[in-house]
């Protein structure tokens, strides 16, 4: 077996993300010599702990990353800054803190301040969920064949970078560098907006009066279903992700809402051509992506 | 076996439904003692008959539907009004008209009025439906499982809807029956509107700068991919079905354009509460369907 990547392994949170960590940790064992786990509730640890993929369980962020060479956040986004000013002075020197959340330049605002001298800052982000959350629905395969994307800030130390690289690398993900910046607009049309319009439509159909309703839910096979399963994502993770990652998602919302609008005129207006070019536009976009295998 | 539904059963298009009832009729015999499919090209009625699915193949859709006593129209609903002109009197007397359109006031409007008398018109929708389209999409499973909405206009001989009902049946299909206006809402938020929104997110992402579009790409799994393929549908079938169900189609994009502005300013001021609420809500729908086995 290949050496360790870390010594000891700290993760500050433990859902879907980082509870699939341990799993891995746990099953690999070239992860970390030693993995710690910390979870915001009794109730969450002692989850881990039954689950036996931490080897230290421990309560307080504090204690969970003295020592670590490796820190993860995994907590929701909105938590970082919190969570940043608590740890920060703790990290063990030569460290490396890095990071799971959706948005890239919210972290790098709220973390990189707390980061000590001598510690290395690697923000990334795993491109995988599922629409469960909590420490029951981590998988170890969570992040085979899916990208992660790293976001260090300029100057960071480039062996740094390669350990949080080969650590994703073992996790089954395939790693990317970005600027953040691009980053969280790339993000915010492939992931934030999509979830945005799932959770609005679930709440537009919500509204309908009682019969109607019914039947949304009895005829939801037709296309609607597809986006409640979107919608059914953690609140807290979506809440924090909208929120931290603002001007990308607006300006996407606003460039949607005016092709919507746009849209809505062609069919008020029977403009047949507008509205075939639109779908075949959908179509050939879902071709691409035949074509490269994301589909 | 049981007696065939229809003597004579003459499908007035070819593509993914009308090709999928002909397997059926083929493959299960009860449905009728003799399937003629009329196709609007050549091309596709070859394939129909290179597939072996069809008594008869017949290009013109009067010569069709000749002595038939079902017709069912399997064309987009914008082909209906001409495809009624010219077969309606044609159709033998006592024989049943229906269809499998995705809008239902429209197809009463422009079909109606071409039903000769002694004629039965019975508009249907079978909810079922794949990304592909065109005679080699169909299968015999596609109504498995699936609703099919009838329509009958107030007066319609009940045995007419009875067989009717019980043709669907054997497709496979639970056959309700709906007031078409309350179709016609209930389809426009449960499908028509969720396609308008995944044709219109296509574009977008697609207007986007050319290195963007590629990340767009790239990066799509994490929910963008799940719009394109509601996309990918049929552009003909989907332009008409947007321009034949105008005006609930309109009704509800504003509600969720509205909905979605009120979504963008918690976003913009921070209004953490508001934007959980909205995501929770999706959840609870998702848990609805879930709980009434539709996802």
């Amino acid at each position: 077996m290949a050496e360790p990547v870390f010594e000891r392994l700290a993760l500050v949170g433990a859902g879907l993300i980082g509870s699939s960590i341990a799993r891995i940790a746990r099953a690999r064992g070239d992860i970390a010599r030693v993995v710690v786990v910390n979870a915001r509730t009794e109730k969450t640890l002692g989850r881990i702990a039954e689950l036996g993929i931490a080897d230290v369980c421990e309560i307080d962020p504090v204690r969970a990353v003295e020592g670590a060479d490796c820190v993860v956040l995994c907590a929701p986004v909105g938590a970082y800054a919190s969570l940043a000013a608590a740890i920060g002075p703790h990290l063990a020197p030569g460290a490396i803190i890095t990071d799971v959340g959706s948005t890239k330049q919210s972290v790098i605002r709220d973390v990189g301040p707390h980061v000590p001298q001598g510690v290395h800052f690697v923000p990334g982000h795993p491109m995988a969920g599922t629409e469960f959350s909590g420490p029951d629905a981590g998988f170890s395969e969570l992040f085979e064949g899916r990208w992660c994307l790293l976001t260090p800030p300029v100057g960071t130390d480039a062996a740094a970078v390669q350990r949080i690289k080969a650590f994703w690398e073992r996790c089954g993900a395939t790693v990317s560098i970005m600027d953040p910046e691009h980053h969280d607009r790339v993000v915010a049309i492939v992931s934030h907006l999509p979830h945005l319009i799932a959770f609005t439509i679930c709440g537009t159909a919500d509204d309908l009066a009682d019969e109607t309703r019914k039947e949304v839910l009895q005829f939801a096979a037709s296309g609607f279903r597809d986006f409640t399963r979107i919608a059914a994502s953690d609140p807290v993770m979506w809440r924090d992700v909208f929120l931290n990652n603002r001007e990308a998602l607006l300006e996407m919302l606003a460039r949607f809402t005016e092709d919507a609008q746009a849209m809505a005129r062609a069919v008020r207006w029977g403009d047949a051509s507008y509205i075939e070019d639109k779908v075949m536009r959908g179509r050939k976009i879902r071709q691409a992506l035949i074509d490269i295998n994301q589909a």
